[in-house]
C-alpha cells in the first residue's frame, strides 16, 4: 500500500536476490478498509516511494557491476537458464534482479464492475482464518486482502510473491489461498524489520506522535516475555501468556498514575498463542509444531496534547513472534 | 462434470477450431451440490467419456490429414505463429487442435486443506449474481462453480475457456469473475445443443424416464413463445412473459385431467426476463441491449410408475434464449 519503509525495501531486496525481475505493487486497496477505518488518511507518499525504489534499483545495478568486475574468472561458469537476464551481467545466477515495474493501478482498474464500497462484488474469502484475531476486529479486512492479492497475482503472474512476517495472519491467509485455489506462485515471507527500540516497522507508526512513540514497543516486549517462557521450556498457555499479560498490566498501571498531560493509555485487543496453520488458540504448545505468538494493542488518543505531540486518533499496533519447533 | 453428451463435445469441437491444445476437465465438484441435491447419484460415465473424447480426437487428426492432402498449394501460405503446433500439419493455422489432456482430479487435489463439505474453506463468491435465478433455489451452487473454475483456471492456465450457453447464469458469473479477478483467459460461450424435439441436452435428462421425457420440451416451448413476442416488437415484460405463462398453465391443466397412471406433473420455478450482465429482472426490454429469457421447471416424480418408466425423483430442467438487440 505504499508509504514504503525499510520493511518493504527489505522485501524488495530479498526478491532481487532470488529473481531477475521485480514488480512492486503500490495500491491503497479500499476493499480492505472498514467504514470507520483510515482509508482517507492512510499515508500516501508516492513521490518518496518512487525515489526509494529508484535508489534501490540503482544499488542493485551497482552491486551487479561490482560483482562482475571483481570475479572475472567466474564468467560462464554459472548455470544460465532461460529465465535469467543476461544483459546486466554475465554472472547471471549471482546477479541481483532489477525493479522492472511499479504497478500502481487506479481503483477503476482493480474494481472494473462494482465499486469496492458496494456490499456486492467478486470476493475471495478464506474462512475461518479470516474471522480470527485481526479479523475479529476488522471483519472485512482479509476478504479485501485476499481479493486484491488474487487480482494482483493474476495481473502480474509472478513466480514468487513476497510478504512481510509482521502481518502474520495475512501470510497464513495468502498461503492458504494460494494452496486452495492452486495459484501458480510461491509465497515467500521476509522477516519483520524493527526500529532500534524493537518496534515493528509500519506505515501507520507515523500516527503515533512524540508522546506515544517511546511507549509503542510495549507490545513486542510483552511478546518477548512470552517467548522467553517457551524458550525456558514452558508449554502451557497460561505459563507462556501469563507473564506477558502481567507486564502489560503493570505498564498500564504505571501510566495511569501519571498526570493526563504525560500519560499514554492503551487497550489490549488480544494476545494470542495459536497454531501456525489454523490460527486456532492452543492450550499446550506441541513442541514439534511450534506456535505463533501474536498481539494487537490500541494506543489511545493522548489527553491534553501539546504542540507537536501528534493528533488525537487511536493507533492500532500489531506484532508477532514465531515459536519454532524445539524438537 | 463428465457424463458427456453432444453439447460437451460441441464445445470441444469449437475449442479445436480455435486452439492447438485442449484440456478437458472431468470432475464432479462436490462444492456445488447442496445437501439435498444429487451429488451421490450424478451420472458418472468415465469409460464412455474417455471413449468419446478419443474418437473426437481421432476425428480431428483425420480432418487435419485430409486438409493437408487436399490443399497442398496452401502450404506455407498461412501465418505461422509460435503458438501453433507444426507437427500435425503444415497448414498450421487451419488445422484443428488436439485433445492433449483430460484432467480428472481427485477431491484431495482440488480441496487440499478442508473437505468441500465443510462450511469453511477458500471460496470465490460473485454477488449479487450468484443469489438470483438458479441461486435462489441453489444457494451454494455458484460459489462452488466459481471456486472450482478459479482452481481449474489456475492449474491449466488456458488461453480460452469454453462454457455452454445452456447454463446462461453460469456464463455470466464466470465472465464476471474473470473480469473482476483479472484472470488472464478469454471466456467463450458455445451454443446450446438440443435434442430433435428441442429439449436442451443435459446430463440429467437421463433421469426423466419414458413418461416424462416427451413432455420435457415444455420449457423451451414456453421460452420460444416469449421470444416470438419480442420478435414481433413487444418490449413490455407482461407482453413477453404472459403468453409463455399461459402456455405452461394450459399444459399443466391438460395433464391434471389425465389419470394418475398417465399424467406428468411439473412446477415452474421461475420464468425470467433479465438484463444480460446484471441478471436483474427488466420491466421493459431495451432494444439496444436485448435481454435474456430463462426458466427452470421441476418435473415432479411420476405417480403409479410402471416398469421402465423411470424412478421417482424430481428432475429440474433449465433453459434460456437470448433476445438479441434489434437496434
Amino acid at each position: 500500500m505504499g508509504a514504503l519503509h525499510a520493511g518493504h525495501l527489505s522485501l524488495v531486496r530479498q526478491a532481487a536476490q532470488e529473481n531477475t525481475d521485480i514488480v512492486v505493487s503500490i495500491y491503497v486497496n479500499p476493499l480492505q478498509f472498514g467504514i470507520n477505518e483510515d482509508l482517507d488518511t492512510y499515508p500516501r507518499t508516492w513521490e518518496k516511494d518512487l525515489k526509494k525504489l529508484m535508489e534501490l534499483d540503482q544499488e542493485f545495478a551497482e552491486t551487479n557491476a561490482r560483482m562482475t568486475k571483481s570475479s572475472p574468472h567466474n564468467i560462464g561458469e554459472e548455470n544460465k537458464s532461460s529465465r535469467t537476464r543476461q544483459s546486466t551481467s554475465p554472472l547471471v545466477s549471482r546477479s541481483l534482479g532489477r525493479i522492472s515495474a511499479v504497478f500502481a493501478p487506479t481503483t477503476e482498474t482493480m474494481y472494473p464492475t462494482l465499486p469496492p464500497t458496494s456490499d456486492n462484488g467478486t470476493f475471495v474469502t478464506v474462512t475461518p482464518l479470516a474471522s480470527l484475531l485481526e479479523g475479529a476486529s476488522r471483519p472485512v479486512f482479509f476478504r479485501g486482502v485476499a481479493t486484491v492479492c488474487m487480482k494482483l497475482f493474476n495481473i502480474v503472474a509472478p513466480d514468487k510473491v513476497y510478504f512481510g512476517q509482521k502481518d502474520v495472519q495475512q501470510t497464513v491467509i495468502i498461503k492458504r489461498m494460494v494452496k486452495d485455489l492452486c495459484v501458480p506462485t510461491d509465497v515467500v515471507i521476509g522477516p519483520t524489520m524493527r526500529e532500534d527500540d524493537g518496534l515493528a516497522m509500519s506505515s501507520r507508526n507515523i500516527y503515533l506522535g512524540q508522546r506515544r512513540r517511546p511507549k509503542a514497543p510495549i507490545l513486542v516486549k510483552a511478546l518477548e516475555v512470552a517467548e522467553e517462557q517457551y524458550m525456558c521450556g514452558k508449554l502451557n498457555r497460561e505459563d507462556i501468556l501469563g507473564p506477558a499479560q502481567s507486564l502489560l498490566d503493570s505498564l498500564a498501571k504505571e501510566q495511569e498514575q501519571l498526570v493526563a498531560e504525560q500519560r499514554v493509555r492503551f487497550e489490549v485487543d488480544y494476545i494470542s498463542l495459536a497454531d501456525m496453520d489454523s490460527l486456532e488458540e492452543v492450550r499446550v504448545v506441541d513442541e514439534t509444531r511450534g506456535a505463533v505468538l501474536s498481539g494487537a494493542i490500541k494506543m489511545l488518543p493522548i489527553e491534553n496534547p501539546r504542540e507537536g505531540e501528534g493528533d488525537e486518533k487511536s493507533v492500532r499496533l500489531i506484532d508477532n513472534i514465531i515459536l519454532k519447533p524445539t524438537r
